[in-house]
C-alpha cells in the first residue's frame, strides 16, 4: 500500500528523511480524482526521482465558487489504489486544518499580467488560493521536481514564474495535455457531465484543431482564429464562453499575429460545468497524448 | 574577512554547502547601518549555531516613503568589520536586480489584525514588504534559526506568523530591545537626529517608563496610560505620535485592562524621522539591556 501521511509534521518528518538518505523526491500535487493526465505526471515522477510523493487535498481557498468546492469529487480509496499502481511511495492527505489551522493568515500572490488574464479574470482569487497552496506544499515537502499539466496552461506559468520569484528551488516540469480518444481534455470535472453534455464538451477540443488548421492554411490573424473558434463552440451548443485568446505560453500575453509556439486557450461552460483546455499552434498531433480507449466518467 | 556573497545563486549553494555538512545555521536579516542592538541577534546567533550569515540588504519594497528609502544610511565597509568583529562567517549582499529581477511578480501577505493595526497602518505596504524579502531570504539561506529584535514587535508577530503558516521550519528567536544610557532604542535611523532632536527623542523611553509606573501604581485602565503616555510624549516635545497603543505581544489586540506582559507601544516622529518603541509592562529594569556608554550616533 501507499504510504498515507495526514500531518503536516509527519510529512515535513518524511520528506526529511528521504533527503538525509540522499534520495530525489518527486512530487506531484492533485486535488484527488485521479484521472490518466496525473498518472502520466506520477508515471513521469516515478521515471525521474527515488521517491514519489503526491498530495491529495481539495483546497478550498482556490475555489471561487462554493458549490464547485463541495461538490468537487473524493474518490479517495479508489485515488490511493491508482497511486500504488503507478508506484508512488507516499500520499500526503491532510485536512482543511491541518493546512489552514486557527488564526491562518498568510497568502501568496502573483501579480500583474500573469494572473489579470484568462482564467485570473473569471475566477477572482482562485490563482492567490493556488499560489498559497503550493508554497505550503512545496515548503512541508521539498521536493526536487515538481509536476503540473499543460492542461492549466496559466497555472503553470505562474508556478514557474512563484518558484523563481521566491528563489525556491524546485524543478518545476509541465508535460501535455492528456485526451480521451475524441480529444476531450482530461479533468475531474468531466464525471459532471450528462451524456449529451460530454458530446457537446468534445466541441472544445473541435474549435482548438479548427484553430491549428487555420495556423497550417496560412491565416495568420489571431482576430480572425478567435472569432473563428468561437464559431465551432457556438456550432457545437457552447454558447457562454469565459475567454477564445492566443497568448505567448510564458507570458500569457495576447498575440496579434499567430505564430508557432503561440497557445490558443478556451474556457468555457457545458451546463453548469466550466472546462478549459488548450493547444499549442502548430504543434502537430505527434506531441498531443491521446487516449487508445475512453476513460469511464463516473 | 567575512565572505561577502552577492549573488542568490552563490548564497544559496554556500548555505546547502553547511547544511550537506551537518552545520547548523543561525541567520540574522538586516537593512545594514549595524547597530549593538543587531550585534546582539549576531551574538546570540554566535552562540547558537555553527555557522552565522547575516544579510545586507536595503529591501526598496519595504518603504513606504522613497525619500526614508533614498536616506536609509549604507556604511557597508563599517558594517562588514563590524561583522567580522563578531565572528560572522557570511555577509550575503545582494543588490536590487539580484532580489527583484526584472518580471518579479510575487507578494507574500500576512493579512488581517495583525497586519491591519500599528506600524500596518501608518504605513502601507510595509509588513508586505517585509514578509516577502523575509521569505526570499528564508528560502534561499534555509537557516535553523533567525534572530529579530523586539523594537520591531509588530514585525517580530507577523514573522512567526508567517513562519508556522508556511510551513517554513524556521526557529524564530526575538531578543530584547538595546537601548543607550538614557533608555533611547538603537535604531539605524537614529544617526538623522541633529542633538536638539536626539534630545528630544529620548521623551518615547521616558513615557514608556511612566506606563510601567502607572501599572505598579495600580492603575489597570489602558486607556488612562495611553493618555498619561501622550502627555509625556507631548511635554518632551513630541507632538506628532503615529500611535499609543497597548497591546498583546503575540495577537496586537488592544486590551483595555493593563496587565503584566501587555505591551504599550509607540510610534512617533522627531521632525522628520519617525522613531518606534515599545516596552512590556511590569517587567523589571533587568530583562532590558542598556548601553554603559552612548553609541556615537554619526
Amino acid at each position: 500500500m501507499v504510504e498515507v501521511i495526514k500531518t503536516t509534521g509527519d510529512m515535513k518528518a518524511r520528506a526529511a528523511l528521504s533527503r538525509a538518505r540522499g534520495d530525489t523526491v518527486g512530487f506531484v500535487p492533485t486535488m484527488g480524482a485521479l484521472h490518466e493526465g496525473h498518472l502520466s505526471l506520477i508515471r513521469r515522477a516515478r521515471a525521474e526521482n527515488d521517491v514519489v510523493i503526491i498530495s491529495i487535498f481539495v483546497n478550498p481557498v482556490q475555489f471561487d465558487r462554493n458549490d464547485d468546492y463541495r461538490g468537487y469529487p473524493r474518490p479517495l480509496e479508489r485515488d490511493l489504489a491508482m497511486a500504488y499502481e503507478e508506484g508512488v511511495d507516499v500520499a500526503f492527505v491532510p485536512d482543511v486544518e491541518q493546512v489552514y489551522p486557527e488564526g491562518y493568515s498568510t497568502f501568496i500572490e502573483v501579480r500583474g499580467s500573469l494572473t489579470d488574464v484568462l482564467c485570473g479574470a473569471s475566477r477572482p482569487g482562485h490563482f492567490r488560493g493556488v499560489t498559497t497552496v503550493v508554497t505550503k506544499l512545496f515548503n512541508i515537502i521539498r521536493p526536487d521536481r515538481a509536476y503540473f499539466g499543460q492542461k492549466d496552461l496559466q497555472q503553470a506559468a505562474i508556478i514557474k514564474r512563484l518558484v523563481r520569484d521566491l528563489n525556491m528551488g524546485v524543478e518545476v516540469v509541465t508535460l501535455p495535455t492528456v485526451r480521451e480518444a475524441d480529444g476531450l481534455a482530461l479533468s475531474s470535472r468531466n464525471r459532471h457531465l450528462s451524456g449529451e453534455q460530454r458530446r457537446t464538451a468534445v466541441s472544445i477540443h473541435r474549435a482548438l484543431t479548427r484553430a491549428t488548421e487555420l495556423l497550417i492554411s496560412g491565416e495568420m490573424d489571431t482576430a480572425v482564429i478567435v472569432c473563428e473558434v468561437r464559431g465551432v463552440l457556438n456550432e457545437g451548443g457552447i454558447a457562454r464562453i469565459d475567454y477564445v485568446s492566443v497568448v505567448d505560453p510564458e507570458t500569457l500575453e495576447e498575440v496579434s499575429e499567430a505564430r508557432p509556439g503561440a497557445v490558443v486557450a478556451v474556457a468555457a461552460w457545458v451546463g453548469d460545468i466550466r472546462l478549459i483546455d488548450n493547444t499549442a499552434l502548430g504543434v502537430g498531433p505527434e506531441s498531443q497524448l491521446f487516449m487508445h480507449l475512453n476513460v469511464e466518467t463516473v
